[in-house]
This record gives C-alpha cells, structure tokens and sequence, in this order.
C-alpha cells in the first residue's frame, strides 16, 4: 500500500521480457504462462511498485483465500475455519470467509464478491449448487470442496470429506451391537450434502444385521433454528408419546442427538437402558452433558490440511486442481448414551 | 454479472446530468455528493451495464459490509456474527468475515483485504489497533466498533459494548453476598479491551463491600489455546495445591469459568459449597455442565442491531460514524455454582 509510480503494465511487460498480452494473462489470472513467468511479473508489479487502482484487482490474488462455509455457529464447521485458517496462514495466506445459511443463492453471490475482491483459491465447505463450479472455473478461480458437492458435478470437483457413510454404518451398528432392534434416524433438511451418505450407511447396518427398515422411524427435521436443539427436543417427545416405538437413535449431529437426550430425559427413559443414543461430529457438548454422548468423531484437522494443500498446489501450478475425491477416516467415541 | 459494454464514465456522468468528477467521486467512494446523487450515479451503472472491470471495484461497496471479529471458536463472537448477517440482510447486505486472532498485524492487513473487497462499511470487533480508525477514515468507509477501542482512541469511533464494568461488578457483588472473602480474578491477556472494565467491576466491588484486594488472587492468563479451558484448569488446579486461599472465582469468560470447575472437581472440592464460581458470556456450555455455571449474560442481539443501525445510517448519508459510546445492558443468570 506503498506510494504509487506512473508504471503501466507496458513497463512491467519490459522489465520482464515478455509479452504484454502474457502479463495481462497473469494479472488477470488467466493461465496459459508458466509457474515462472507468473513469479517474474509479480516480483515486476511489487518492484516498479505498479499502482494498484491501474492494476485489475486480481492482482491481489496471490495471498487471499475464499471460504464459503454455511454458518458460523456450528462449532464442527468453526473448527474446521480455524484449522484452514492455520493451514493457510502458514504458507502467508490470509482468509476471508463467507456464511451461506446452505443457501444457493446466497452462495453464488458471496461467490462473486469473493471472486471481486482478488481471491486466489477457493474452499467451498458444504457446497449446494454445481454453478459455483462453473463459476469459479469462468474465473481461473481453483476451487476445493470440503463434503460433497452436488451429485452432478462430483466427477468435476477436487473434494475432501469424511467418510460420512462408514460413520454412519459404525454408529448404527454400535446400537445394534448393544441390543437395539428399532433405531430412529434423526435426518436433516434434503440441501445438505452429507445428509444422504448418512442416511445410506444407517440403511446398509440395518440390512447387514437384519433389522427392519421403516419409514415412520425416518425423520429428517427442516432447519428451521439453530442449533436444532428445540426443533428436535419436540419432535423426539412427541414421538414418544406417539405409538411409534424405538429403542436406538442415531442422530446426523450432536445438537440432534442433544435435543433426542433433552426429550428423553423430559419422558423419565433410562439412557442407555431403555434407549441408547449416538450423534455425530463429537462437538464439545457432547463430552460436557449429562450423560455424555456417544459420538463419531471427524478429523477436522486432517481435512483441513489436506483441502489446504490440494488448493495451495493448485494455485502454485497455476491451474485449476484434478477432480478427485479424498475421503477421510472417522473414528467412533463411545461414551454414556450407549 | 451480465454481459458487459463498452459504457463510459464519462456515459455515466452525461446520462446522471453531472460531472464526471462527481461520478468518479461516488465510483471511489470519496464523499462530497448527496445520497441522491449517489443513488442516481448506482442506478445508472446498473441500468447502463457500467462494466466492472473498467469501474473501480469500490462500486461494489453498496452492498457488502467487512466484519473483522478475533476467531471463530468463540461462540460469544459466533454468536454475534449471526445476529450481524441478520441485521444487515434484512436491508439486503451481504457480510465478509476476517478473523484477526487478536494480532495487530492481522487487524491492519486484513482491514486493507477488505477495503479493496469493496467493503461500504466495517463492523470491528474487539479491535486492538487505534490505526484501523486512520485507515478506514483515509478510504472513507464508515466503521462501528463492538467493544471498546484502544482508550487512545474511544473518543474518535462509535463503538457499541456491553457493561463490562456492571457485569463485573455484580458478578463479585453475587459472590460476596454468597459468603465469599477471598474471590480469584481468572483474567485474560492485556490486549483484550474487556479485560480491563471487568478487572474495575471487580476490584470495584471488593472495595465497596471492604473485601481485600490482593495481587496473588488476579491472574491473567495468556491465550495460549483456544479455548483456553486447559490452562486455567492446570493454573487453578495449581493454586489448590499451593498456598493461595480463595472461596470463591470470578472468571472473565464461561471457558476459563468451566476450567476451573474441572480443577475445583479435579480437587474433590464442593461447588458452591467450598467455593462459589462465576463466568461471563452466557455460553451454551454453562447451561450443559454439571453443576450449570452461574454468569453474566450479554444481550448479543441488541449490541449487533444497535451496531448494524449505526453503520447503516453512516452508509445512507454517505459519512462516517458520529463518536459515540454506546452501553448495553448486561443480566446475571444465578445457576450452580453460587
């Protein structure tokens, strides 16, 4: 932000050797140059101190990351910022972060004003439309998914996810395993991305074991608060006092698995005995309740890490990252609820 | 986002019936037009197809606000953040956050990410850095600051905060009118602006009701992790253990309240009968231990609503914040511990 020189991009072209129309590419982020050239004209730009307002914005790429995460209150998704926020700030990058509420919308706007103001990489947590895809490529722009995108466009996108379906299978099975023949699954709104592969892996238990499948005991909650302690709570508490029975609850999250704990209690069911209980994410909550829940932990790190590097290679290379598809490891945490 | 034409400034200028310095003014931002002019100068940008790459990307500014906020763990800050984005989408504003770790360093280099994002105005929480107030003045963008600025500078920003001081106070008033003689300090590191109204609350209180003041029962802690449960666990721990009495604990936070539980536990000493406890914040983990913590609650929503209006205001009219220093109310929530 030093003082600014009459230098045209001309100038910066000449200093390096090289094209005017090549320079124009790197400011503009447009590929087509080696790793080198690129390195030459911004070492050009930040030497002749070329001005910033002449400069197209992108410029400022070079250090600024994009993360487009749902919300900020979910504490599975704050962790996550913060370990990408270190991955990231180790190698100079800054960050700068953008709540979707798992709006498509919402979304492709703040992607835009991202794109604006000079990102150079993209973390897409939760992704909910493929346009963002088609987006962010328009814009040179690599991009990394953290959980799945869109099932459209998942061959076209590098992604690093929990294995949501295997968490979901232990966790199931865990209920099974200690007695459990009917297990309610607690689901959330259709948008999100994980919602499916945990549904699937709860699916895939009760098959293996031989416990039936039914739909009365499939109830996927809208989000319509958070963190979808009440919302639950009640819906929980009136199934109980409902005729639907069951004995087992998985839950597709702590604050789910939370409010399932809160409407038992109200119902005076001894957990685990009469009914146990597990979640997922392993937020902090779930070690401080009473009892404490049983959960499937995330390597919250490890995905950052790995969606960082993926990302950070990606730009050094000046392209756009291969589609691929990371999945990492859960582990189960057992606790009181089972 | 359309298709982009070959529209001019000065097409601008002839179509608004002013002058093309007038329209850069409003393209950069730099005041010394009405609000009307600005409206008529954005209208005819759109309805011209004005091309952003050729405007200067503050034309963005209309509707996106900068957020800088310490981290995102904190669910006091993630809390507010929420109520920030609802506030400011309710008139069709969008939010970027950058979280500054409390660092200086991070505070300015973000600001100037932001500025050049496009930003219209930033909401600066917990700001660390009376340079902020120069930098966000030299680029006209209007800023409110949620809790206190560095002391030089309150008078020059508005700033929206809770009572510290109050929350504080009542918070060792409680403890005192429980029984409490000797009641610990469990502070946070200097560059925190609320440490310092609530270390006055609470010396404040001693005072006033002749308890001792003694300089082995105020301990800061340094921020050496988040969320700062384990060294305030081992620091109490170690001061049972050593020859400092204490009956009662006021901590600045609910995190360093709930690791001092866990050592007061770790102890096997009787909470509240051996020693009373309280926090700050009202985070969800106080309500979820065992025993609940008793704290002082901050009307989050208010202090964000109260924040949003003022910036929003300073955007309308196209100026920066009158000074001003704003108090919210605080309410003390009496659980377990005392």
């Amino acid at each position: 932000m030093g003082k600014k020189k009459d230098v045209s991009i001309k100038d910066i072209a000449a200093h390096c050797g090289i094209s005017v129309a090549t320079v124009s590419r790197v400011l503009n982020n447009k590929g087509n140059y080696t790793p080198e050239t690129r390195d030459k004209v911004l070492r050009a730009v930040d030497s002749l101190n070329y001005s910033v307002t002449q400069a197209p914005h992108h410029i400022h790429r070079t250090k600024l990351i994009g993360i487009l995460v749902p919300d900020a209150q979910n504490e599975w998704f704050s962790v996550l910022i913060v370990h990408l926020e270190t991955a990231f700030g180790k190698k100079g990058y800054r960050c700068l972060i953008c709540h979707t509420n798992h709006e498509k919308s919402a979304e492709l706007e703040l992607c835009h004003y991202l794109i604006d103001a000079g990102i150079c990489g993209l973390i897409n947590i939760a992704c909910t439309t493929s346009d963002i895809i088609t987006l962010t490529a328009a814009n040179n722009i690599p991009m990394v998914c953290i959980d799945r995108p869109p099932s459209d466009s998942l061959d076209q996108v590098a992604c690093v996810e929990s294995d949501h379906f295997l968490g979901a299978f232990i966790a199931t099975e865990l209920l099974i395993k200690r007695g459990c023949n009917r297990i309610l699954f607690l689901g959330r709104f259709k948008e999100s991305p994980i919602n499916e592969p945990r549904l699937n892996g709860y699916l895939a238990a009760l098959k293996q074991y031989g416990k039936p499948e039914a739909s009365e005991l499939i109830v996927n909650l809208q989000m319509d608060e958070y963190p979808n302690f009440s919302s639950t709570k009640n819906m929980v508490y009136y199934l109980i006092k409902s005729s639907v029975k069951f004995d087992g609850i998985f839950a597709v999250n702590d604050w789910r698995a939370f409010g399932a704990l809160a409407a038992l209690q109200m119902a005076d069911i001894q957990i685990p005995n009469e009914v146990k209980l597990i979640g997922f994410d392993d937020v902090s909550l779930t070690r401080f309740c009473t009892p404490a829940i049983s959960t499937i932990h995330q390597d919250d790190r490890l995905i950052a890490q790995t969606a960082a590097d993926i990302l950070l290679d990606a730009i050094e290379q000046c392209k756009l990252p291969d589609p691929c598809h990371i999945v990492i490891p859960i582990a189960i945490v057992e606790r009181g609820t089972t």
